[in-house]
C-alpha cells in the first residue's frame, strides 16, 4: 500500500530497485548515477510478477504464473532474460518442459542458479550450463529438500526458504524436512469445476507427530559431496527443530537447535568440511526461548560473535540486550560481555564493522513504540550513538535498516509515523544520503483524506505500564459520545501500538462513522521486555483477555465513550482473543467481528500451541481451559460476525465450523460470511473488497447511534 | 408431525401398526380384536428406532445405531427379537461381529431374512439358519448388489431398495449397479475431530458417465442359481436405466427399461426360469416419458394388465388414464382398452379384483387438488364409482389407500384438508370400517393455534387455469395491506396447491406476523395433465419463473397486498427457481431465502438435469441459459439469504459456493447461514431449530411494516 519500490543492496556500491514506474534501476551510491536494467514493459511481455537480478547484474530471473501456496511460498514458472541481448529462455529441470517450480533464485556469485522442483534442489553454475540435481530424496508432500513444509514456513523459519549459501557460493546448506509420519489435513475445494478436488498437506496439530529435520551441506565445486551436520548430543534422541542457519565464513555455519518443548536452545558452530559441530551457547527458559530466528553476527576471524540475549533489568524483568561472546583461543571457553542494558529492547543486530569495531542495531531505547538505528562500540566505554534519531525527525521514529556487505552503506527505511521514506546512507560520511522514495503522492493523498489523530494513554495494570492508542475522529470533542472499536492483535508477542504508518479499513470507521478505534498492548505483547511477553505462558487466552477488558473499562471512565456502543475486531489469534473477550465480558460489547478465528488451540499448529500451552496431556486441562468452544452462553447477547475462507491453510475452516456447531447447540445467534476457496488472507481483489464492505457494514450498522424518536414540535400556523 | 402411527396390512386380516404410545399392535380386522406384539419399552431396551415384524408374526427385527446415508438409505445394526420367548440375538454376516448393515428386512414368507453387507446380498431361510451369500461382486462405493447407488436412490427408484421378492419367496430379483466409471464427488467434513476426513461417493453430474445396471434373479430353493434378465435388443448397445421391477407371478417379473435420454421406455415381462423377456409396451415421447416408476397391475393369469398411460383429451393435451392391455393368447399381440377418460389424472392404480373385475385407483376427478379412491369396472359400460367421496366429507378430500393381498380390506389414509385420519375398510361390506387413528390430540392443538384460512384463486396464464392458494391471517380484511411470502415448490412435476393437511414454519408468519403466504402451481407442476407438466422441457428455469412472477403481479392488483413487502422462499430446485425469479424480476421482491439451492443444472444429477435439459452439448446453450450464475446484477437490490448444509449429498455445497463466488464478483450483497456437516435436510434437532429461527427472523425483519414516524399530537396541558 505504502510503497511501490523494492530494494536490495547487491554490492557495496550498487542498489538495485524497482521504481514507481516499474522500471528496474541500478543506482551507484558512490557516483549517484543510475542505470536502467529492465524496462517495465518487460514485465508485461512475460506476464511476470516477480524478478531478481543476477549477482553479476547481467541477467534477470522473471517469474510468471505465480500461485500462492502458503504464507510465503508460491509456485511459478521462470524465464531467464539477458539484459544486454534481450535473449530469453525457460528455466526447466533436465528433460522437463513447461515446469512449475517451487523456488528459483540466483546464488551469491556470478550467475549461480538454484531451483527446487518436486522437493529436490537443482543447481546451475551459470545460466547456460546444465542443471545438477543436488538431492534425490524429495517426495511431494512428504520429504522436503531446501524448502520448508507448512510448519517450518509458517511457525518456525517464517520463510519458505530452507537453504543457505556460503559467502563464496561454493557450498549450500539445506534442510531435509521429513513429514512422512505427520498427519495430513484436507482442504476441500468447492468451486471451479464439476468435481473440485481438495488438497491435503502435512499439518501437525498440537501434540501430533512433528516432522523430523536434518541439516546437510553440499559441496558445489569439485565432486559434489553432501555431509550431514549432526545435532548436539543432548538432542540426538529427542524431538527438535532447527530454527536458524547462517554461514559465518566460507566453511563454517552457525546453527540453532531447539527442543520440541521450546525451552532449550543450543547454538553450534559447524565446520562443514568435516561435519563437526561445537556448542557455543545454550539458552534455557522456564517458559519458552524467545527470538528463535535471531542470527548471531560473527567477526571475520570467528573469535567473537554478537547476539541479543535476555538480561535481567531489576524488578522489570529481562530485556534483550547485545552480548559479545569471545571465544578463548586455546580453551575454546567463551567469555561474555554485555554491551547494552536498560529497560528497553534490542530489536535486531544489523552489522559488525571490523574496522571501527562498532555494532549497528535497532532498538526501542527512545520509545517502545519506535525503532531507531544505533551504533555501539564493542570496546572501551561502549559508546552508544543514535544514527537515525535526527533524520526526518518529525516524520520518522520507526526505522528498519539494511547494511551493504562491507558496511560502507546502509538503506534506511523509515516506516512511520509519517509516510514511509527510503534512503541510502554512508557509514563513513554521516551527512551523506540519497532519498530513493519519499512517497510524495501517498503523502498528499493521506493528507487530503486522513483527518483523524491518535492519542496514547498509559494504563497501569498489574504493575505494568501498558500503552493504549486511540484514533480519534477529526472533530473529536470530549463533550460528545463516541462508539468504540477495539482492535485485537493478530499474534501474541507482537505489537499494535507503534509509530508505524498504517492505513486500513478501520480508518474508514474513524473518519466516516465517527468511531474511536482503540489498540492496546497488554500482557503477551512484545518488545517491552520478556516479562510482559511471557505472562501468557500456560494461560493463553486468559491474561490477554483480562487486560483488554481492563483497558476498555478504564476507557469507560472517560465521558466521551458511549458505553452502549462498544465493539471488537480480531483475526486469527486476534479472532481467538476477541471471541474469548466476548464470551467472558457479558454484555460489555455490543458486537464483535472475528476473521479466521482460532477457536481451539488443539486444532492449531504444534509449534505454536505447544510454545504457549505445552504438549497436550490428559492430566492437564490447559487446552480445555483455553478453548472458545465451551460455555458459549456469554455470547448470547453479543452480535457476532464470523468470517472465514474455506481454503484457509493456516487456521482451518474447521475452527469456525466447530464454533458455529457449538453456537447452534447453545442457541446463540450470529451472522457469518464465508469466502469459498479463499485462504487465510482473503486474497482475490473482489473478495477483499467484499470483505471490507462486509466488516465496515457490520460495524457501521451495529455502532450507529440510536436516535431516540422525539416528539416533534408542531408547526406553527401563521 | 401429523402421525405417530405406522401401518401395514400384513395379511388379509391382520393390520400391524405402532400406536400412539409406541406399542406394536396386531389388529384382526375381521374380529376387531387387537394383540400386543411388542411393548414400547422394548425399543428403549435395545435403543432401537426402527422395527419390522416377520411374516409369521413371531419375530421382530429391531434396528439400532441408525445412521442416515442418503435420502432413504441408512446403515444400522440389528437384533432379532422373539416375541414369545423374548430371546434376542444379533444379526451378523458369517464370521463378522458387531456388523453394520446397509439393509436388513424380512422376506415374504415365514421368517425369511435378507440383508446387505459390503454391497452383497445375504439370505437366511429362517431366523436360526446360517446365512447364504447370494452375490460376491459387491465393492464399497463401486458395485452395488440389491441396494441403490446415489443416483438410483435419489433420482430413479426413489428408494434405496433394489431387490424384489417373488410372491412365494422362492426367488429374488435384484439390480447390480456398477459405478466404477462414475466420477466421485467429495463431501468434506469439518467437525468432530482433529483431522476430519471427508467422504466420497459416485455421483454422475449432467453429461458425465452414468452407472451401468443389470437385473438378475436368484433362485433361493434348491441349488442357488443366478440368471441375468437381458434388456430389450434395441437397448443393448445403448445407455439405459431400469426404473421398475415387479413380480407378476411366482416366476414372472415385469421390468421397465428407460433409455438415458428418457424419451423411450420399454416394458418387458421376463420368464425368470429361462431369462427370456418379451416386450409388452413401448412408450415414446418427444419430451420425456413420465411415471417411470409406475407398477402395472396384472391379472392372476397374466392375460391382462392395467397401467395409467397418457391419453389425449382434446385441446387440453394428454392426461393419465387407465388402460387395460389384453394379451391375445395365440398371437401374443396386445389389445388396449381405455377404462377412464377426462380432463383429470389417474394418480395410482391400487388393485385389480379378480372376482368383481373391478380396478381400484386414486384420481383427481373431483378436483386436481384432491385424491379420491375410485373403482372402475373393467367390463361392460366401465361403471365408475367414488369410494371415498362420502367418507368424512368435511375433513377429507385427499386420500391414499393400500389394499390387502386378497383385496378384501383396504387402509384408507385421509391426508387432509383436516387432520389426517387412518381407517380400515372392507371392500365387500362398504359400510364397515374402523378408525385406527383420528389424531384427536393434534386436532385440538391445531384448532387452538391455527387461525389462518386458505383461499384458492384460479389464474388464467397462457391458456391454462392455474391455482393460486393464499393463506390469510386470522383477522384478514382487504382494507388492510399485508406482506406476501411466495413459497416455491421443491421439485418440478410436483404440486403445492393441494388439499393435504400441513403445518410448517410459514404458518408462524401467517399467524404471528400477519403475512399472506402464497403457493402457486404454474407450468411445470404436476397432476394437471402432461401439457402443464412438460412445458418446462428444454427451458427449465424459464416458464416456471414467468408464471410465478405473473401470479404475483396478478396479486398486486388486489388492494390488500403491499407491493413493497414481497418475499420468496425455495429449497433445492425451489431455491433454484426462487433465485431465477429474484434475478429476473428486478426489485419486485424485497427479499428471498434459498435453502440448498441448485444454482447450475450442470452440477446436478444426470438423470434429473438430462430429463429436462438433455445431455449437455457444446452446440446448445440450454445449460448456460438455465444457470443462476450469470447476470447476477438483478440480485443487487434484493435482500438474499442463502442457507446450505456443507455435507449436502444431493445438492452439493458447491452450488452455494459458486453462487457466493459469483455474487462477490458481481458485488452483490447477501447474508448466509451454513450448517457444518449437515446434509440436504438439516436434520439434527438443534440445527433444525436454528434453521427455522433464522428463516423466520429473516422474513419477519424484512417484511416488517415500516411505520412512518408521524408527528405526535402534543399533550394537552390542563
Amino acid at each position: 500500500m505504502c510503497m511501490a519500490v523494492q530494494h536490495h543492496i547487491s554490492a557495496d556500491t550498487a542498489v538495485v530497485y524497482k521504481d514507481r514506474n516499474g522500471h528496474v534501476i541500478e543506482l551507484n551510491v558512490e557516483t549517484n548515477t543510475t542505470t536502467l536494467l529492465l524496462e517495465n514493459t518487460t514485465f508485461v511481455t512475460f506476464k511476470a510478477s516477480r524478478y531478481s537480478v543476477s549477482p553479476d547484474l547481467r541477467f534477470v530471473l522473471l517469474a510468471y504464473d505465480v500461485k500462492q501456496v502458503f504464507h510465503y511460498s508460491y509456485t511459478a514458472s521462470y524465464v531467464i532474460y539477458n539484459i544486454h541481448t534481450r535473449e530469453v529462455w525457460e528455466l526447466n529441470p533436465p528433460e522437463v518442459e513447461d515446469s512449475v517450480l517451487q523456488y528459483a533464485a540466483w546464488g551469491v556469485q556470478g550467475q549461480q542458479l538454484i531451483y527446487i522442483f518436486e522437493n529436490n534442489i537443482y543447481y546451475q553454475p551459470d545460466v547456460k550450463s546444465s542443471s545438477l540435481r543436488l538431492t534425490s530424496s524429495g517426495k511431494e508432500g512428504i520429504i522436503f529438500n531446501g524448502i520448508a513444509d507448512w510448519l517450518y514456513e509458517e511457525e518456525l523459519l517464517h520463510s519458505h526458504i530452507a537453504h543457505w549459501w556460503s559467502p563464496d557460493g561454493e557450498r549450500l546448506a539445506f534442510l531435509t524436512i521429513n513429514d512422512s509420519l505427520v498427519p495430513n489435513m484436507v482442504i476441500p475445494r468447492f468451486t471451479g469445476g464439476l468435481y473440485p478436488k481438495g488438497k491435503q498437506y502435512p499439518y501437525p496439530k498440537a501434540g501430533q507427530t512433528n516432522p523430523t529435520v536434518k541439516l546437510s551441506v553440499v559441496n558445489l565445486y569439485g565432486p559434489a559431496h553432501t555431509l550431514e551436520l549432526m545435532p548436539p548430543d543432548s538432542f540426538k534422541s529427542r524431538e527438535y527443530y532447527i530454527t536458524m542457519v547462517k554461514w559465518v565464513s566460507n566453511t563454517k555455519a552457525v546453527v540453532r537447535w531447539l527442543n520440541r518443548h521450546q525451552n532449550i536452545s543450543i547454538l553450534t558452530v559447524c565446520e562443514t568440511t568435516t561435519g563437526a559441530c561445537s556448542r557455543k551457547y545454550e539458552m534455557q527458559s522456564d517458559l519458552w526461548v524467545p527470538k528463535q530466528n535471531e542470527e548471531p553476527i560473527f567477526s571475520r576471524d570467528g573469535t567473537k560473535f554478537f547476539m541479543a540475549v535476555p538480561v535481567k533489568q531489576g524488578g522489570r524483568g529481562e530485556f534483550h540486550h547485545i552480548a559479545m561472546f569471545i571465544v578463548q583461543a586455546k580453551s575454546e571457553q567463551i567469555m561474555v560481555r554485555h554491551l547494552t542494558s536498560g529497560n528497553w529492547e534490542v530489536i535486531k543486530i544489523l552489522a559488525y564493522d571490523e574496522s571501527t569495531q562498532n555494532i549497528y542495531f535497532l532498538s526501542t531505547e527512545e520509545s517502545p513504540r519506535g525503532r531507531q538505528l544505533h551504533s555501539v562500540s564493542t570496546v572501551g566505554s561502549l559508546n552508544r550513538q543514535c544514527l537515525s534519531c535526527n533524520f526526518l525527525k518529525d516524520q520518522c521514529t520507526y526505522f528498519s535498516a539494511k547494511f551493504s556487505p562491507m558496511n560502507r552503506h546502509f538503506l534506511l527505511h523509515c516506516k512511520g509515523p509519517g509516510v514511509p521514506v527510503v534512503s541510502v546512507h554512508s557509514t563513513t560520511d554521516s551527512g551523506k544520503f540519497y532519498i530513493l522514495e519519499n512517497n510524495a503522492v501517498l503523502k498528499e493523498a493521506v493528507f487530503k483524506k486522513k483527518n483523524s489523530r491518535t492519542e496514547i494513554k498509559m494504563l497501569h495494570i498489574e504493575d505494568y505500564e501498558l500503552p493504549l492508542q486511540l484514533s480519534l475522529p477529526k472533530d473529536f470533542t470530549d463533550r460528545n459520545q463516541y462508539a468504540l472499536l477495539l482492535m485485537i492483535d493478530e499474534a501474541p508477542g507482537s505489537q499494535l501500538v507503534t509509530d508505524k504508518f498504517h492505513i486500513d479499513w478501520d480508518s474508514v470507521l474513524v473518519n466516516s462513522d465517527n468511531v474511536i478505534v482503540a489498540r492496546f498492548d497488554g500482557r503477551g505483547s512484545g518488545f517491552q521486555g520478556l516479562k510482559i511477553l511471557q505472562e501468557v505462558h500456560r494461560c493463553l487466552g486468559s491474561v490477554e483477555v483480562k487486560d483488554q477488558i481492563a483497558a476498555v473499562e478504564s476507557l469507560l471512565k472517560q465521558p466521551f465513550i458511549d458505553p452502549k456502543r462498544l465493539s471488537i475486531f480480531g483475526k486469527g489469534y486476534g479472532g481467538y482473543i476477541a471471541s474469548m473477550i466476548l464470551k467472558s465480558s457479558e454484555r460489555l460489547f455490543k458486537c464483535g467481528a472475528v476473521v479466521a478465528p482460532i477457536t481451539d488451540m488443539k486444532l492449531y499448529a504444534s509449534a505454536f500451541s505447544e510454545r504457549y500451552l505445552g504438549i497436550p496431556s490428559k492430566e492437564e486441562n490447559t487446552y480445555q481451559a483455553s478453548s472458545v468452544l465451551h460455555n458459549l452462553h456469554g455470547l448470547k447477547e453479543a452480535n457476532l460476525l464470523i468470517v472465514h475462507g474455506t481454503a484457509d491453510t493456516k487456521v482451518h475452516f474447521q475452527h469456525s465450523a466447530e464454533l458455529i456447531k457449538h453456537l447452534i447447540k447453545a442457541g446463540v445467534n450470529y451472522t457469518m460470511q464465508i469466502y469459498p476457496d479463499e485462504g487465510h488472507n482473503i486474497a482475490s481483489e473482489k473478495s477483499k473488497y467484499h470483505l471490507y464492505s462486509t466488516i465496515l457494514g457490520f460495524f457501521s450498522a451495529c455502532l450507529k447511534e440510536e436516535t431516540p424518536i422525539l416528539p416533534q414540535e408542531p408547526e406553527e400556523d401563521e
